[in-house]
């Protein structure tokens, strides 16, 4: 009724025009609004703006249609329950990352990463083209909500330490706040693992409650101020190839919307992706600059530490999949396909790396560019 | 007068419903047809699809009044002059590589990449976060058009060569098929570069009328057949530290569509970003494997060969900027965020990548993992 109305009154503009224009008028889609709980506070500028941007642009695209207020975390419900507020449906949204919910099954990490997993380059590929997304959204959807991957960090650094760390046995009774299966590997390597919010991370360092800390990268940490309680600052992050944040959405609240909001907002957090990693890599590093200058040592992880840790990883690995199955499977196929993506990144990508770092040492680019061609 | 019969017919469906309803109708946003002509012919799988699923994202989000037809490389216009029936309006945009056009600026480059330029990571960081966007935007804007980034191709291969590369006088009266600012490396050095079109490679390697030929990566050549008329097949591409392929749109058609059109546009080509170089990674390796099974000979670059290049490159980048004030604006620019890039990359990306492959190769995960727990 109302589309045959409506095409009545458009007709001055030309059948052609009206016809083309019918669709999004004659289905009068509906006003919507979502609230989203980011899992970060608004001083991780990052995570939270590009997330403010995302609902930007389905309130843009939408024409003012489609609203998400975003919250702070912890402004609804504590970020541990973030996840279940979700299902249940008491927000119809919550920024996290999945690995934050391994308590509940260890299945939830595969939204973001494992230890010892995939960089930034590879666990995208296995989301968008390995089946990896389709994979983990067929398994959350039975437990009533879906993922949609909307930022990275890039491998994170492996934290910050009071005191330094130069052989295994150096980790024996470290007491380190560290959260998700990593949490498992320092505790199978003597260590004494903490879950503490981000709130409490900087004083409980500061007292001496704990001796060390894992967060995110230079950026971020630098704005907790964990320069100023600990003094080494330890990379690469073996728990984090990346965190990759996502929007976790509740079933029925993804299913109410019309496809046309659902593709908006899919293209708005997959834009996200690139830009999230881009503000990361272009701000860390000035980040990381500061912090040396201010008097951070930075120290490279041992390997004999990472070998250790990477055997209790895989122990790890196995002793869950013997109990849980789906784990295995997801295990299997991330792997597999890991191992694949690290022997191609090494011709691709690592080649060029070590090329172009080779030739910069060599003989700087501004140096060079004085010289007459030959 | 529309606006009014409208919201009198909704009226039904509740005040609130129908305020927040209104903009979306009132604005009557019109019917937009443009024509985008690929840079790649459909064979170039994801190039190719890729930007269809743009142009269906932007169609899906405006209700279908928004359309965009992709037509195949040169069915329009010749690839070569996309650039110029962008500008003056005969298509709306073109999918292309902006580094084709460096014959009429090479200023142009600076869309895609230069050679020894950076990779995926380090070029978006640059673009969307260091000010390269704006730059090169403020500066296209002048000649009458936009570049929107959508694509990566990451580090492409350094090419087909029908003979082993050992040293540099190897390179002498090299006849190789390149394109843009490379082709002035391997002339300086030697060679002697020619432009081919994607269609006319695979005959000339054939019949021996070049020795080599670059192009993209193992997905892309081994559909154009390379393998069958060349045996090695060299790494990493120096000149392409990734392909970044984008949408050239004319001034006047962005400026014409409404500020939805162009977030919804902005937004389905960010997303691309990520998609492509997805679908690149999960299917080179494959590609590379089958290649190589075939008999096809993988050959990492000679380091002395690279650095001959290198200082060719900084000798030709010195000359175009004493003659070019804005190309050494821009090389500058890049080059500086660049050096700060690499020295991040090793320290958070390279660092880790190495360690993966170094625990990777020392026990196999699928090994380890039928290991009890320690």
């Amino acid at each position: 009724m109302e589309r045959r109305s409506f095409l009545s009154h458009a007709g001055a503009a030309g059948i052609g025009t009206a016809l083309l224009a019918a669709p999004a008028v004659s289905r009068a889609q509906p006003a919507v609004r979502w609230r989203c709980q980011s899992g970060v506070p608004r001083t991780l500028d990052i995570l939270f703006d590009t997330n403010e941007e995302i609902a930007r642009r389905v309130s843009e695209a939408t024409g003012g249609r489609f609203n998400i207020t975003i919250a702070p975390a912890g402004e609804i419900v504590p970020t541990a329950q973030a996840a279940d507020a979700v299902i249940a449906g008491t927000i119809q949204s919550a920024l996290v990352s999945t690995f934050w919910y391994t308590g509940k099954d260890p299945v939830w990490a595969f939204g973001t990463t494992i230890p010892f997993g995939m960089n930034v380059r590879q666990h995208n590929a296995w989301w968008k083209d390995g089946g990896g997304e389709r994979m983990f959204n067929d398994w959350l959807q039975q437990r009533g909500a879906r993922f949609v991957l909307a930022g990275h960090t890039g491998v994170q650094m492996a934290g910050w330490f009071r005191r330094e760390l130069r052989s295994p046995a150096d980790v024996n009774g470290l007491r380190i706040r560290v959260s998700g299966l990593a949490g498992n590997v320092w505790l199978g390597a003597g260590a004494v693992p903490q879950q503490i919010a981000a709130g409490d991370i900087f004083p409980a360092l500061e007292r001496g409650t704990i001796d060390a800390a894992e967060w995110i990268g230079p950026h971020d940490d630098e704005k907790l101020g964990f320069q100023r309680v600990a003094r080494f600052y330890y990379y690469p992050g073996f728990a984090e190839g990346t965190g990759s944040p996502g929007w976790l959405i509740n079933n029925r609240a993804w299913d109410a919307l019309p496809a046309e909001y659902r593709s908006i907002f899919n293209a708005a957090a997959g834009e996200a992706i690139t830009t999230t990693m881009a503000r990361y890599d272009a701000r860390n590093e000035p980040a990381l600059r500061r912090l040396i200058a201010g008097g951070t040592q930075l120290r490279e992880f041992p390997r004999p530490i990472m070998e250790s840790f990477w055997d209790r990883a895989q122990a790890m690995y196995a002793e869950i999949g013997r109990t849980n199955a789906e784990f295995k499977r997801f295990h299997d196929h991330y792997t597999s396909f890991q191992r694949d993506a690290v022997g191609w990144s090494r011709i691709q990508e690592n080649s060029f790396d070590d090329m172009i770092a080779h030739l910069l040492r060599r003989r700087p680019a501004a140096g060079a560019a004085q010289r007459r061609p030959g």
